[in-house]
């Protein structure tokens, strides 16, 4: 159950309000990097945990925090809007010179809220709780956290440098060493779990023995010139220290694929139904025809 | 540019086809943590890298191999789909005993296919490549590709444990191996820049004095009763070896938002318009009621 | 700014779980009638409120409680999951004889997040926040809240009659018991601001004058037989006391619309520029023919 | 069957074509609060209409009212891109005063329509169908179209201050009245079958009896310091006549949810299968810390 | 404008309701081959027709029939929801012996319409516009009208074998001859401008001087093993008559892509700015190995 | 199974980089015309392929092509990027004459990619998948494929004439000169295989005696005025040589229709129940008045 006490969890102030930069503070509301996600990822994580009770109420607590994170960034895209143009005569007329603002906005920010924030990211598309990862494997979503924290920390970043409002910096300041935090949390419980070393592969839990080992390590190179690009994902001990990192060219293992003919009845075309063949092609296959045209 | 052979890169058997799973096998392709989604990531993270050359040739390589992936498991969905029934009439025939199977099919497979795969997840979603992420940042976008290796491979392991077909789970004990290898991949990137102390926290180019330090490292808890729920994340070092973790009970820095009340010709009622405040409410505000019924 | 105490607002029990109601409840957290929908809704309608304080607090509030619905609704999703076949032998053996189970389940429950929630409606369609509405208008957002509780009290009533579990019925009528509150609550704000007299039309800050008066009224018949349904939309003074309504033969008071030719340089095909017409066709247009064939 | 007659319902002309207020009015056909949205809702609902068959009448009738305000709209797109820049080089000589038209316009007027409209909205979001609401209930159906057509005319009214066109005025006056009508007639049905009294809560059918109704007509307080917001929804009768509404201070219920741990099949971390437990945890769990940090 | 006379274009009989061949019937309603989509389609085209007024009109004529026949399927969905269980309780009860129907249904059939048709395909996607092709190009529509038509017209055809009631067979039967004179309708339009002749290339007004002409009439070959897959596509004059078919192996044209090492201030991390690259790889480049595992 | 080189088709350069330019690029990535949408359509046509094997080769040779053009598009982008404001400060002082950049650009270039492509549209929409045709009936996947082929192309046009920039004018020649082969390769199949004459309608495998004949080469007029718009589709030989096109007056041959009432505990409202009819209505239903307002 939750609560609320109507404050903003830090200061929300906008000096000059830009209804662009109200746009792009949107994505960290509804884009995929934004703060609904997280909030609904820590919270769908939390409410199906299964496994011990601390990661649970961790993933709650934090989930919770976050609604105040889209709060925090509603108003200040409702801030930013403040004295917004709303006619194509007034956008004129206030920004003659620099560009009209009216083309580079949100629409909806006029047409459809009234100058308000919309779960949408900044170029208007609507959240869609797909990005939602809970996949009930608690390493596996360690990492997606990481993952949303990290590309949330990047756009943070990044709406820090496109604005010089100093509120907003503030503002700024604040999402981003909280991002910062939330980065180190989840990887934090990988290494609470014993680290990549125990951890890793995801799921632990499915006996090695019954992957296909020869290829549980091997870089593969699918280069037509069969050069393979090296780094440490070619040498040395895996980060599981359960193998041993090699190069190896991608050879097909797998022949042509067959499929049986389509039914007679189902809606394929005649022609389809009367060519179809049951059995794998000749090698000299005669509808491929040699090379004509190499240079 | 981009060269094919027709073959598969591993096998693909079915020797009991199964259109229920079938539609299991749709997740595996089309959904979040499938494998459209790790192609076409790995390709447009390759196609717009900056920085170091090898990282893209990395990048570009291994999502050429998840196109192959794509094609195995089309192919291993038009397997299971022979012989599944296409009328109303023969699906109650074939399967009187065990529960009819044209309820649980992807009728899409019947309907808009002609007994093959779709680019949708098990539940007939079509992907959609807002999942598909590439964020300019090598460390943020190798995270996200571990946390689509886990959930990947958590996935394929679901997948061998639904089926007692011996090919199908031929054929997934080899995509389980290729997801341990992509997870260490990733991993290894990561290791290869210099590890989290290096890397973290994403983006590792801000500088850190910008941000709101005081928050940095602290666990806030919003549990009403104050309880903090502990764990590595609120002690010892950050594992960035930048600051030292705590626990902090979250209170609200920011006082309530005010916004400007709605323009007369904004659309909104005009009692909102009369009754809006330009001043933050007193603290004794009328409104809110004094609590009437406390247990 | 947000908390919880990790309690679930009113009991969750399930006595028989059954994977199949489990699919059933995903609509009331991520249908369009659900639970994610209203949260979000009240939330952003409360935080881009303008005008009189009051109705921010409630929104804010009210916005808070919903969010611990999802919660119950997705403890009650997991609750439903537990025992569920995770392999087509299991589903098999355990229900040989009712049908079986996995066919009618959403996949995504054993696939994706190891039997718990997702944010999905019961065909595993992920929420999309366009559905959250808040228009920046307070008499139509009430009007969009009274909707939502109408038709998520009807899904909640559906629920309770598809279940003879006592856990769930007891859960659902709690949940039913808040709809019914809800719809008051909504229409109680618009009884508090005049009722409809005084707030319709919707928004009634715009001067009616500026409308097309002798239409505002007028209930526009499109029957080829030009006869009109009747009612109490035909007769009688105007919800708004402003009018009476009268039905009216709807007739085309504009012509046949003229666009220019395209451009030659536009993508058009050559005889579209060529056979464009930027005169209105005369009234006798030859490809018009005579009726052939009436009966 | 439908039927048509090739003319506008009402004029629709344009005098000084503006590329950005076609973009803008996009939204009034493929937003939410559009026109293609109440066509197809109230088809939708006549075409499933059960129960009086005047309300199957007239709310066919209505939809296919509709069906021709897509039609003006649409009209009214394309003649605002007659003469719009196809080329960043006309869009500047065009307009380099008052800033370029051309980032501001929707670019599928250009690329994908040949300067026509599309059914997407002001962002160039499509128009997704699940903004149909057909409940089978006839009162909840009714709310949601005075939803539909309260936003509605909120955008239609949004738009006629965003242009000076004297042409788009006058065509939004007319949809502006037919707006005024439909929030009317959908009332009128709610009255007509006895008023909120009667028709409260939604469903009518199923019986109050066996909801909880201890929680029917209570306004939870979820603010952390016990206040509640005070309103017309925390005192005096209820709007069906059937209760009294008082304010009431939520508290849990429901004590912490308990989810059985994963199977060890299940695709979870070996150390969730462990650590999970299948009885609550004791009150004094030593994984939630005493407070460490009150202010 | 448009009317209506509430009647339907052929009559729709169920003799045996079936409630998964209703959620079958969706596809034709609300798939990407069905009826919505070609309802909009046709309308689209024809309000943004520019060019011989006599093809808007064909189109819009067009266009209001398909508006029936998606009343036809709607109908028809509803009536084979006539008698759907409700509970789980009937619906093991109705149907021990050939597998329960509710897990094979959609239940928002019963959870959201109360028994009647959804704008959702047969999986209970909802429709998106994004289907909508009006490209302001005479033969590309009409090649994308013959596209839906003819998927629409293999998606009845297979309908039409999925069921065995006579008055579904016989409304199919209607839809699927209307299905093949759309096919001819758009074809003819070719034929009408001259055929592929004189339209293709399409767009055929723009000169063909300014593309690339070596690779017009060109097959690319890009199978590893250099055979290309021969057919008419590879020898003979081309359809228009401007060229003559010919194989080509695929060489890449272009060189390695080189983009500039990341801003400092641009979010990505330090190594990626410091190691960037302004200019082109060495051939020899040290960080791609020699291959080293050939088989 | 796939291979790369790392090279690009034909070469890309930028002379001038253009942000908004980038975006527009987009349309040809992620767009319903563009190229993901292809290299997925022609892959899982050719993944999916039953009958002959020659088509399925020649599908997956040149889906494989077309993976190279999203590569080369992509890398079109991040060049039309290079340079481009980070900042609202930066937007300004760069370019103060001809309006702002940062306005028209798709700021998801800025925020979340670090100046590169994104597989969306050029209104920043993530590509739905479910544009992806793959019928199973290759005349109908045949028409699919012309159809994106010239939506495809005209797209390709519009975007050349949009730029004056040489290196990109000299790409988007060789992408039109494909689409151009592309047309002609899929018409080519169509004559392979007998021409329109064999192929249609389709499917072809349909018994022609089953559908109702009356109707199959019928152009039905629904206009009001009974007028038919006249052209080859309503005069001559069907295309397919089966029939004689004719024009015929659409008239309903279906009555009104007339479902059940609502089921007493199916959540609609009482006043419903009870007044549902199970008898069609009389002619003179009183509820439908007489015309009041005939001009």
């Amino acid at each position: 159950m939750f609560y609320t006490d109507g404050k903003l969890q830090y200061p929300v102030r906008v000096e000059k309000p830009n209804p662009i930069f109200a746009r792009a503070l949107q994505q960290a509301i509804g884009g995929v990097e934004g703060e609904i996600r997280v909030m609904m990822q820590y919270l769908f994580q939390g409410w199906g945990s299964r496994g011990p009770k601390k990661y649970r109420d961790m993933l709650i607590n934090t989930g919770t925090e976050e609604i105040g994170h889209i709060e925090m960034l509603s108003t200040a895209v409702a801030l930013n809007l403040e004295g917004a143009p709303l006619s194509m005569q007034e956008d004129v007329a206030n920004d003659g010179i620099a560009g009209a603002v009216l083309g580079g906005m949100n629409l909806r920010h006029i047409l459809s809220t009234g100058l308000a924030a919309t779960p949408e990211n900044c170029n208007g598309v609507p959240f869609n709780a797909s990005h939602v990862y809970a996949s009930g494997n608690i390493a596996a979503d360690m990492y997606a956290n990481v993952a949303a924290e990290a590309t949330g920390r990047a756009l943070a970043v990044r709406l820090y440098g496109m604005t010089d409002d100093p509120g907003m910096k503030d503002m700024l300041s604040f999402l981003i060493a909280r991002d910062t935090m939330h980065q180190q949390q989840w990887l934090a419980v990988i290494e609470e779990l014993g680290g990549n070393t125990e951890q890793l592969p995801i799921p632990n839990s499915f006996p090695q023995s019954e992957e296909a080992n020869r290829f549980s390590y091997a870089y593969f190179g699918h280069r037509i010139d069969k050069q393979i690009p090296m780094g440490r994902w070619t040498e040395g001990a895996s980060l599981d220290g359960k193998g041993k990192f090699e190069p190896m060219i991608s050879e097909p293992l797998g022949g042509e694929p067959v499929l049986a003919p389509p039914r007679p009845d189902g809606g394929a075309q005649t022609e389809q139904v009367q060519g179809g063949m049951a059995v794998p092609p000749a090698a000299n296959d005669p509808s491929l025809g040699g090379a004509p045209n190499v240079a």
